[in-house]
Order: C-alpha cells, then sequence, then structure tokens
C-alpha cells in the first residue's frame, strides 16, 4: 500500500490530495500571499529558524499575521514531516491573503504545510553546469517572499528555446537575482561577490557567503553584467539546488566555460555544511 | 430558506461554498491567473462580448487555454446566472495555472465562474466625488487582467490614512491607471483624454470613449501628473463603478473640486447605454 502523503490546512492534517482553499482565498483572487520553502533530511528541517525568520517577516511586509507563533508553528512542521517520513524533502509553508468578503481586502490568513520528496541536483549536473539567459526585471517588494511568480514563469518558454536553464533578472544592466535563486559571481582576484538590493535574502546566499569569507574575500555589492563577464566563475545559490555552477549567460561564456574550483569548492563546503547541521541536530535531539 | 448561490467550478455547478481548488493550483503556488468580471442586470450580462474577448486575450498572454470555446462559455455564463437569479450582479471567470506537478509549471488551466449581488454607487456617490492618493507603479504585463493585486492591496491601509478612496498610479509623473479602475480628464478645451499605454483596456473606458466622441474631442494619450493640475475634470470609470468623478490627487484639489458637467454628463449617458443594451437584448431574447 502506497504510504499517503498528508498536508496542514489551517491546523488541520489532511491527506495531501484533500488539501483545499475556497475560491474567495485572495490568493486565487488577486495572488496575495507568501511562503516559504526549507529543506529536510531525514525528518530534520535545515536552518529552520532562518527560514522561520523570513516567512514571518514576508508576512509582516503583507501585513499578515501568521496564525502560528513561532514554536506552534514549528511543532505543526514536526508533526508533518514524522507523518510524512521522507527520507529528503522540502517543506513549504504557504500563507494567503484569506477568504475575504469582497475579493479584495485581506480576511483572516489561511496557512498550509506541504511537503514533497526532493532530489538534490546530482554531482554530474554540478560539474556541468547551467546556461542562463538574461532578463530585464525587477520583482515587486524583492525582500518578501511573495507568491508572485508571473515573470518567470511566462519566460519558462523563451528560456528553453534559447537553451537557457534559468534566468538572470536585471535592471539597467544590474543584476538581481533569479526567479528562485541568488547570483554570485567570482572575481578575477578571487573575490566573492554578490548582489545585496532588491533580492531576497537567501538562507543558502547566507550560508555560501560564511563559507566563502574564511577563504576569501566577499562582498555585497552591486553587481553588473559587465562584471560578469569579466569573473573567473559564476554560480547560483538556492534552498533546492544548493550552489549550481553558472557557465554561461546568454551568448557569453562566463570564465573557462566551465564550473570553476572555488564553486566547486564552495559547493562542497555547502553540503558539509549541512551535513553537520543535521549531525548537530541529531545529537541535541 | 435562503437562496442557495451557485459557482462554476471546471464546468461542475456546485454550491458557492462548495467551490474549493487544491493547494497545488498555481494561483495559490505562485499567483499565476487571469480573470474577468462583468456585470449584469436581469441576468443579462452587459456588453459580454467585450469581456470574453479580453478574457481570451489575457489567458493567451500568459500562455494559458481557456478550457471552454467561447460558446460553451457563454452558456456556463448564462446557466449559472438563471440559478443565481440575482438581480445586478458581477460574474467573475478566474482561470488559473491549474494543478501543477512541481509547484511552477503551468498545468491543465482551473477555470471558475463566481457570481456575486453587485451595489452599484448611488447618485450621491457620483455627485460627491472621490479623493485618490497618487503612486509610483506599473502593473505587471499591464494588458492582462492577471490576478496581482498586491500593490493595490499593501496601499489600502495607507490610503485609508491619507483619506483617500482609491490610488492613480503613475511612472515619472507619466499616469496609467487605477488598481481596478481607468482614468480621464478633461481638459480647459472640453478635450477628454485618458492614457492609451501600459494601462489595462477598460470596457467601461471604450465605451465612455464612444460617447465622449459623439459631444467633444476625445484623445487617448499621455496623461501626466501636471496635466491634471491643469485639467478642468478628471473620473475614473470601472464595471462596478461606471463613472466617479475624481475631485482631489494628494493634496491637489482638481478643476473646482466637485464632479464636473462633463462627468455627470458622460456618467448619465453610460447608464442611458446600459439600459439601452438591457433592452436590446431583451427584445432579442
Amino acid at each position: 500500500m502506497e504510504h499517503v502523503q498528508y498536508a496542514y490546512v489551517n491546523q488541520q492534517l489532511v491527506p495531501q490530495d484533500q488539501a483545499f482553499l475556497h475560491v474567495s482565498d485572495l490568493a486565487i483572487q488577486r495572488g496575495y500571499g507568501v511562503f516559504e520553502f526549507c529543506k529536510l533530511h531525514q525528518q530534520v528541517p535545515l536552518f529552520l529558524e532562518e527560514y522561520l525568520d523570513r516567512f514571518y517577516q514576508s508576512a509582516a511586509l503583507l501585513e499578515l499575521v501568521v496564525p502560528l507563533e513561532r514554536e506552534a508553528l514549528k511543532v505543526a512542521i514536526q508533526t508533518l514531516a514524522k507523518r510524512n517520513r521522507l527520507e529528503v524533502s522540502g517543506m513549504k509553508m504557504i500563507l494567503t491573503g484569506g477568504y475575504s468578503i469582497n475579493g479584495y481586502a485581506p480576511a483572516t490568513p489561511n496557512l498550509i504545510l506541504l511537503q514533497q520528496p526532493l532530489t538534490l541536483p546530482g554531482e554530474e549536473q554540478v560539474k556541468k553546469g547551467i546556461r542562463v539567459m538574461s532578463h530585464a526585471y525587477m520583482r515587486e517588494l524583492p525582500l518578501a517572499k511573495t507568491i508572485n511568480y508571473m515573470t518567470g514563469i511566462r519566460l519558462l518558454k523563451e528560456m528553453r528555446k534559447r537553451g537557457a536553464e534559468d534566468v538572470l533578472y536585471h535592471q539597467q544592466g544590474v543584476v538581481t537575482e533569479l526567479p528562485r535563486c541568488n547570483f554570485f559571481i567570482v572575481r578575477q582576484d578571487n573575490t566573492v561577490v554578490t548582489p545585496s538590493e532588491n533580492i531576497l535574502r537567501g538562507i543558502t546566499r547566507k550560508n555560501v557567503l560564511q563559507l566563502a569569507a574564511r577563504k576569501y574575500p566577499v562582498v555585497e555589492g552591486a553587481v553588473t553584467l559587465e562584471d560578469i563577464a569579466q569573473a573567473k566563475e559564476a554560480f547560483l545559490t538556492s534552498t533546492t539546488k544548493r550552489i549550481l555552477p553558472i557557465v554561461q549567460l546568454d551568448d557569453m561564456v562566463i570564465g573557462e566555460g566551465r564550473p570553476g574550483p572555488i564553486t566547486l569548492e564552495l559547493s562542497e563546503d555547502l553540503i558539509r555544511l549541512e551535513e553537520a547541521q543535521l549531525a548537530l541536530h541529531k545529537q541535541l535531539d
């Protein structure tokens, strides 16, 4: 018998295929909501505190109140993880504008927890790197992890047509982020640089900055398309992708056109950091 | 016994309180969807063809396929209207990105029809006019009626604090639209002007342009904040609000600070046009 996956909808544990929202919800009516996505290994959510910090911040930016206090939300996440018993998974927390009476004004928010199995990028993909296309765009309210991904989703087709695997957003040549990832370059002098303004402040981005700072100069500041042309290496960071080398932007080969040594080194460091977090958690448990 | 209101969810007529979408829907996951909203008097949808044109256009801009052909959608609207028997109502058609497997790529769209009673602005509100605040913003993909209203909803609180009843968007002083309405001014020489770029092309806007053109010069073109300062009159148009005079923008009184004669005249003309449409429809029925 297949193991049934569960979800949380407003503090009720329900089989995932029965997790519904009424159509008056402001996410459906007006695209109004925020979310968070963290990674679990053997039911242990990694760097959970950071994800929760950002979840409550995003909610506050949209003036939505998370219906659970932080400790109660952690218990809900743990309960769901225990029930679903997944080896490696992603936990999505969605907070919507709620069942609006007039279809416009926010109401009591709905909170949903969804868990799904997660396949992390294999060694092969990391060694190959990816190509990305550039696109002039800035997310609305970039500091909040809102559910608005219209531009990213609309670009999926063009992306594939152009043989790109992701999109790098910029405004007048100043780079910000990818739809679901942060962006880094390594300069010729080995300085690791990542944009700091008009971006979502990624948890993996923060971890990678700390790892990089142990060995290299790091800078949080403006990165232009021209900086990428001059860079030795480039890579993205995200919860589900960890670190992926970027070897080409549009028609421009980055560095030597293959994953660079610093990117690969940081990628290994990040995996070790995750393993250490997991080990620490298991000791404390 | 209260009369139960019905809704359509994917071609199934269901009691409105049982109209649900699964949380994997791309509207909930990624704010990805479009909608339309038309007005019905005594079960007759006014200017339906225009609304349907725009609905299919919005869907195409998001590369979503409406699961019903135009004639079948009209039948669905009529069936629902007959069932709900509302005197004056709004019919919302929502088309979402569907139940996405990976929470990002669009799937088979979900189509929802929702009907609700509608209260049109009374004579008193029209004679009083409204105050609006300005805000620098342009909707993403303005030609499509997408569900993304994050900025408008986030401004609700500030709006109330400042005593404004709506928001006028502009970019570098070039005016576009209100979150849910189009914008017009009347120049000192009685020319009726409305922005034509980076806006949603409203059905009421189109009707008002035609009505105005019978009596006054009309221009579809750039309107700046400075043009508003110089204008005699200003008003908004929308399906639910018809024409509402705008008498103040931020701290600036427009014209003489009360609804102008051309605005009020067009308001009456619009009501007569709607009555004529209704009468025509009833004769043909």
